[in-house]
């Protein structure tokens, strides 16, 4: 008492940035994952876990886009004083991989097909919604050289969002090449060694083409961009050529469905009604707009997917790595067709940049298309819940040796997000079954009606706070969201009985019943204790 | 390559301490803790995840039995030179529990009954098999006094164990009570502020008590002890008298069953045969040497338990506080009866102490009974999987109220030893059927067939590594586990058929098979393309 005073109590606060989940927070988000899992092990991938800390020597340097040393990660030094080794939490789940692919290269299968899920902490600064621990679901093929690992993940991620409960229709894999970026931005003469800072500059100018537009991204590329509040942003000052040969490729849907409007007259004009229809139906199948999405008609998706790649092929095709950038996408349309998914669900699309350094071929990211309200009430596409691409120099760091690996990481709270905003989380776990407690020296009995029930396989507690306030037994019950309380006094248990009190028809009649209603349906009812167990689940049955 | 030879590469390793687990350690652990947390749920807690750091002052004292700050925890400061708060790993899962209890005091149902798993971390010296990581599993009731909360997990641990498949008669319960310890050392007249240090020697000395034996204890109580290694321990230095009120409290299990073959004898000779027979099963039912449970017959275990605490009243009776703790073990003796455990599943047992330091009333300690070979081959008991028990004052460090609570930690790879030791766990994750590549230009076909399969629930992958070499293509398979490869050169495609090679019976046949055998079981079949789905189940089925 007195050590009370003397000392200030501590705050009970999670630290800034960190949150507590709370129990459906908890088993909604681990049922997730276990549906996701079990479409990873189908598709041959083992499951990994790594430790939350890693050596800062393994890690690296640390988050894509962060230059200074600790920074983005949590990180302290071991022993210190005696000059131990720096720590640090893992910020993603790519970086472990790496260091684990590396340590086990004799060991492991290769290719490695693995995947992992798990928290993963940033030394970022907090906002709203913004947290500095959240999870991350990866899958990664280590050791695969062919495109036909990336084809493979591109569908994999089109089951995974439909097993987890994300309808056909409601989600696209956009996928693109850093190769066929690489080529624009040879063909436009920006590929020198000196040049790294306007890349950076037109790589990010693209990214942002679904939310400021072609003009946007054509302001960027030149003088700058005022945005609405006034403020600027400088620009990559490129040439009007320059610019030009860059929107071609950014204007690549529009430029499609051109050829294709003109295709279409043509076929028109000869009298080929059918396949004028075709082309039309090519033509509309991506709105470069809206990016609604038409899924299910191959054979125009298919129509669709050549010309953008002539067109890529047109634009980049003086430079080798962009002409091989663009065959590896012609693979990707092939091998996903073949594999079932050519109905429009992935869809090659050269505005995917995925902003990491470390990406150096396919690069893919999975959008929801559906609109949900945003803070101001305004519908607004739900965006992207997944992303990855290939990376082939992160073995490298330490064995010298170029391990080809790809792989996707799901954001497992942005699509929780979005199965709750489609209604198809529950978010309900059934309360237990409260035994209430009128005669404390009877707590055995009602101990015994627990057990009884929980042999059933029905979830059930004795009420274990102070019994003496019987009401504060109900709020409980009440709180827990309990569909039934079992209560005996010493007259019932005189008689051998019990009364069930439904809680659920409880609540339900004292909102909204008439008279009659309530005479008619008693919410309590008195069954002899030797049937409690078969009474309980007749009425957990009645509100299932 | 330049710089890579300016710069050392970084070191592929796990810090000390720390490890990675694959495939099947990974999904065992997984499908363990989703059987445990059904038990808890079943029970009605809820589910409960906290972030894995923690302001250190919200963790407090940290590891209990370490005082020095920072010491036992990986901690680190936020906001370095701008004096941040200090941030820091958890190490268990009640110190978070405690600051949730106090942070959300007003939200929580009271009492608050959640579960929770995830790894926690200690900031030690790694051992061989000993983890700076490892996994915790616990069940707790806030803001219940009664000791049925206690009674309760005591139960709900046995059901847990047999729900993850330990079987009855594998594990035991014991029970104690820090009040009757209080008791018993108040009698020996070591209650005082100033005889803290002895009290401390003499919790230590009875822990012992499995290991050293009654000689040990005694030593330790007494002058001292030196170890067969020529280690010295030195003694609590207690008086004779003390030592014999602690030793009849060890010896408790002897003298209870001195009792029970007087009261046989008598029995025989006032003609009770039946009783007589019933009194020396009680005697038997619990062997203190080894601890050999016999359970099921729970009148001979009533009778042991009465016994036993009328000793532990006996020598605590004129404690008040003794007092009160022989009465909370009779009602949790009572209690447990009542649930079903009665048949000497959960037994009071004065030798459990539990090291930790915040421990108020009743503790547990779930031990499995069953030998598995030391490292150096000798059988020895497995030992305790989990233990916990009563703490009434870690939510009053924030709020200075104080708040009852109890619960139970389950050590997760503790239990999982166990489970492998008792072939529990099938350790096998079935490997995926591999689609090999015999044309590089039809990969197209092989996703194909890959995509069918898995579309009928059979896991399945095409090989992704260079196909060249067509044996390191089958070596793969074998490395993966692979059940069956599937084949498909120029020829078979050109007749519409693919190969099916069953490796399982492949590598049986290699391994002992007559030249006979190999005739008569053909590890490779020729099968119609259409049909691919339908033969390779067939196979499969095979080895189930």
């Amino acid at each position: 008492m007195a050590k009370d005073k003397k000392q200030p109590r501590p705050k009970a606060e999670t630290p800034k940035g960190f949150r507590d989940y709370f129990g459906a927070e908890v088993t909604e988000r681990q049922q997730m994952l276990e549906k996701i899992a079990e479409v990873y092990r189908l598709h041959g991938f083992d499951p990994l876990e790594t430790s939350a800390v890693e050596t800062v020597e393994a890690l690296g340097k640390f988050l894509p886009d962060v230059d200074r040393p600790n920074e983005g990660v949590f990180a302290w030094q071991e022993d210190e004083g005696e000059g131990g080794p720096w720590l640090a939490l893992r910020y993603d789940m790519t970086a472990p991989l790496a260091r684990v692919a590396a340590q086990f290269r004799n060991d492991l299968p290769s290719p490695y097909r693995r995947y992992t899920m798990g928290p993963v902490w940033r030394n970022e600064k907090p906002g709203p919604g913004r947290f500095r621990q959240f999870y991350q679901c990866d899958a990664d093929t280590v050791g695969a050289p062919s495109v036909a690992a990336d084809a493979e993940i591109c569908g994999m991620l089109a089951d995974t969002l439909e097993a987890v409960g994300i309808e056909r229709g409601d989600y696209i894999v956009r996928v693109n090449n850093r190769k066929v970026l690489n080529g624009v931005l040879e063909v436009a003469g920006l590929s020198g060694d000196d040049k790294e800072a306007e890349r950076g500059m037109v790589l990010r100018a693209i990214d942002k083409f679904d939310r400021l537009g072609k003009a946007g991204v054509q302001a960027l590329l030149g003088e700058g961009r005022r945005d609405d509040s006034g403020d600027f942003t400088a620009g990559a000052q490129l040439s009007q050529s320059q610019i030009h040969i860059i929107m071609q490729f950014v204007d690549a849907f529009d430029l499609a469905q051109e050829h294709l409007a003109k295709e279409a007259s043509a076929a028109i004009e000869e009298g080929f009604e059918e396949r004028a229809q075709l082309l039309n139906r090519a033509r509309n199948c991506v709105m470069n707009a809206t990016r609604d999405l038409h899924v299910g008609d191959v054979e125009a998706h298919g129509i669709w997917t050549d010309r953008v790649l002539d067109i890529l092929q047109g634009i980049t095709g003086n430079s080798p790595v962009g002409l091989q950038g663009v065959n590896e996408l012609r693979t990707i349309a092939e091998l996903t067709k073949a594999a079932g998914y050519g109905d429009g669900r992935i869809v090659i699309d050269p505005s995917v940049v995925r902003g990491l350094g470390y990406y150096t071929g396919p690069v893919y990211e999975a959008e929801l298309t559906f609109e949900i309200p945003d803070e101001k009430g305004r519908p607004r596409q739900f965006g992207s819940v997944a992303g990855g691409g290939r990376y082939d120099d992160l073995v490298k760091r330490f064995t010298g040796q170029e391990v080809p690996a790809t792989g996707v990481s799901i954001g497992v709270d942005r699509l929780l997000a979005a199965l709750r905003a489609k209604g198809r989380l529950t978010g309900t776990t059934e309360g237990p079954v409260i035994v209430t407690v009128m005669d404390r020296d009877r707590m055995a009995d009602y101990q015994r009606m627990a057990a009884w029930l929980r042999h059933a396989g029905i979830r059930a507690e004795v009420y274990l706070g102070n019994p003496k306030n019987f009401g504060n037994q109900l709020k409980y019950a009440d709180k827990r969201g309990s569909p039934v309380a079992v209560i005996q006094g010493e007259d019932e248990a005189a008689r051998g009985v019990v009364q069930l009190k439904d809680l659920i028809l409880g609540a339900k009649l004292a909102q909204e019943a008439t008279l009659e209603e309530w005479k008619s349906q008693p919410a309590q009812v008195e069954v002899p204790l030797a049937d409690l167990v078969e009474e309980v689940r007749k009425l957990l049955e009645r509100h299932r």
